[in-house]
């Protein structure tokens, strides 16, 4: 896919960088819990908003990522929003089974800091084996 | 400073970028709301955890940045939350003035998307040039 310069406004205002992405929070449309932050290049944005299910970019992998693919935990997405510098992304989803994080908890943020330590304050709720079984 | 390996829990823990950085999404500890995200370097996030107020990395300007120090805007910080990868800090915060936005608004993720444009929702509440005068 060629990046030239186009009319799109979806694309033209994000300000991509060097690797040609943007990173993109997702928070829970009802509870207003932050679920995760991940990726997204021009492609999952746009996929994003014409699917109205979050796809990331998987810097690790490579390639993208429709969240929930493998484990079912989609997220539909209720509103995109962007940031005043135009380099960050927000996601208002709804996400399905209550479960965004491949640890099995709600929320990947489920470390708070306590003194000078990470302490775990959230639940597993469902075993990561069965997720990805 | 050096960044010598320490036993540093706080911040060994966090999976640093190759500029030694990591994202920090701040949000509103009473309403939820999004408000905006910063980088941190390692020195920022030991003074947010001992200042108890939000310090980023300035990437633009390349130096320590206390949200406020100009705009009298501070982020009281009520909690530190790491992602499960570590690559992705959340600060609940609680907003002074209301305001994190430079533009004088609630949030910088004023923007929402509308078909192929992107929106402004939502009002300034005190004109920049009052903020920064």
């Amino acid at each position: 896919m060629t990046e030239a310069k186009t009319t799109d406004g979806l694309i033209d205002a994000v300000s991509w960088n060097s690797d040609g992405l943007v990173p993109a929070i997702a928070q829970d449309f009802k509870s207003g819990r932050v679920l995760m932050m991940a990726w997204m290049n021009r492609e999952s944005l746009r996929l994003t908003a014409s699917e109205g299910r979050a796809v990331y970019w998987s810097r690790s992998r490579g390639k993208l990522w429709r969240k929930g693919e493998s484990s079912g935990h989609e997220q539909q997405v209720r509103e995109i929003r962007l940031d005043c510098d135009g380099d960050t992304v927000l996601l208002l989803v709804e996400q399905r089974g209550g479960i965004a994080c491949h640890t099995g908890r709600t929320s990947c943020f489920y470390r708070v800091l306590d003194g000078e330590q990470w302490q775990v304050n959230q639940p597993v709720i469902k075993d990561p084996g069965e997720i990805y079984e």
